[in-house]
């Protein structure tokens, strides 16, 4: 089992009502790669500049990521991400965004992260995607990510995309835009219609859901009062989700599916506890699992008594 | 077993990308009493205009809703909402609203009324659902719904009204208004400080919340790809949850409450399928019990084959 991720390696700058930080470590390949690390091996690929240092690397590295396929570009600078959210943390607003090596990237995958199980198309331009999945080509589950932009300005290039993977993993007004049909039903099954057999539509607070062609299935996001930081949750969400299917040894079926909407929603709820990758980068898997069955029991018609607290 | 509510009953315009209806039977109570009517008995209590005629009556009493406290007011108009819902179904305008007889509703119950086993308190002023509740002696589960209008005017008799009822049912922004607290988990627990044993927050198409002292529970809204007109969906939501909880005879624990949940997701998904009250004046209980079994294995994680679809 591996998992290869293909997407931003960064540095955030992020302001909150509950505090701030400068120029932490982000970026959704890294965010990404620190939830899925709990259930299987992950590549991420990806450039970073002469200002990722030994430090940064090591936050992957410790973790037990394999780190061969982050290209380090001399004379560059990593992918910068300034940001703020109000009160009501649904509302961000970007600040400020310089692409840096992330300008030029031309994906190379080593033979081992082009031999992955299950490859991620995180949020990048749809004809990079394009190109990395045309060289990963013994996956059992492809799934990509995508943004307003792309769908504004490469629309075609990622329709095309789109068709080429098992799975789509995007925000619900993201399926709305891309579609053109305000109903998220409809609209989910228009995504399969183009080829994926699988939609996740990302709700914020409000959770995920599962569209497949046999069913729905929906998670609340997990109930925290205290949320510090919401950046990279939709990535650690992809992670979770993505990592538990990889770590399934038989069929990827809807069951297989609906765990992983789980362990997506807890890897997420973990995340934004603290800043950027403070709290998953020292989470464990008992913290995980007990989390999950606390979601399982908060989202079942029976409840068991004791631990539903 | 029988359940009283309190609030509008009235005449809606309403106009949808999926067609318009002039007029239709509409109102809190209406919407509320058709739902929870499948569950146990109901008595609506309010006023209508002389332009409330025994067709609009007949809706009601030929399900078996007892009618008798419905007063018909001589000379006077029928409360009347006129609104327009976006290609977004859930960004709504209200275009008028005439509030007629409405205007000066002082709350005359009957005994049986007085006697009901379960209240509701829909959304009206605040001190009006006072003096409801304190002719309402008996009943073992008292429920209040409000809006932002009485948090911004009437705050301190909202507050006190919260005080003496049992479970709070509110949009989720609504309840982030009252408290002053964006993180939706803490403003649950804030209104349950204020002596309510539960919140149920609606979250419209991302359906709705509970929050007890021993938990959490959270269900999507049920999905459907045809969405005709979202009005009175909430108050469906309120009648099948109240009603169902009516209906049950034991302790009114967290599996009653999870379980009537259900039966409010459900009913509400049927309100929105078609304008007003057609679906649900035409609803039968084994549709609704068809539609529960298929909301409980969309939310299980174990995936059931067959009726999962």
């Amino acid at each position: 089992m591996s998992l290869t991720v293909v997407g931003s390696i960064a540095f955030d700058s992020v302001r909150t009502p509950f505090g701030e930080r400068e120029r932490m470590l982000g970026g959704t390949s890294v965010h990404f790669s620190l939830a899925a690390r709990f259930f299987t091996e992950v590549r991420p690929v990806g450039p970073v500049g002469d200002d990722f240092g030994d430090a940064e690397l090591d936050v992957l590295a410790s973790r037990g990521i394999v780190v061969e396929d982050i290209e380090r570009v001399a004379g560059g600078k990593s992918f910068f991400w300034r940001g703020r959210y109000e009160y009501d943390l649904n509302v961000a607003h970007t600040e400020d965004t310089q692409l840096g090596v992330f300008g030029d990237f031309e994906p190379k995958l080593s033979d081992a992260s082009k031999a992955a199980d299950v490859l991620f198309l995180a949020n990048i331009q749809p004809d990079l995607q394009r190109r990395v999945r045309a060289q990963c080509t013994e996956a059992r589950f492809y799934a990509l990510d995508s943004m307003n932009l792309w769908i504004d300005t490469a629309r075609d290039s990622l329709l095309a995309a789109i068709s080429e993977v098992d799975c789509v993993i995007v925000n619900d007004a993201e399926i709305r835009q891309l579609t053109g049909e305000s109903n998220l039903a409809r609209a989910a099954r228009a995504v399969m219609s183009m080829g994926p057999r699988a939609v996740v539509a990302k709700q914020g607070e409000y959770g995920a859901a599962l569209f497949t062609e046999n069913g729905f299935f929906a998670l609340p996001g997990f109930p925290l009062e205290d949320v510090a930081d919401p950046t990279g949750a939709g990535d650690s969400f992809a992670g979770g989700f993505l990592g538990s299917i990889d770590s399934h040894e038989g069929e990827i079926d809807d069951a297989c599916l609906r765990r992983a909407m789980g362990y997506g929603t807890v890897l997420a709820s973990f995340n934004v506890e603290e800043f950027g990758t403070e709290r998953v980068a020292r989470l464990t898997r008992e913290e995980i699992d007990e989390r999950f069955e606390l979601l399982r029991e908060m989202t079942n018609f029976e409840v068991l008594p004791a631990s539903a607290k």
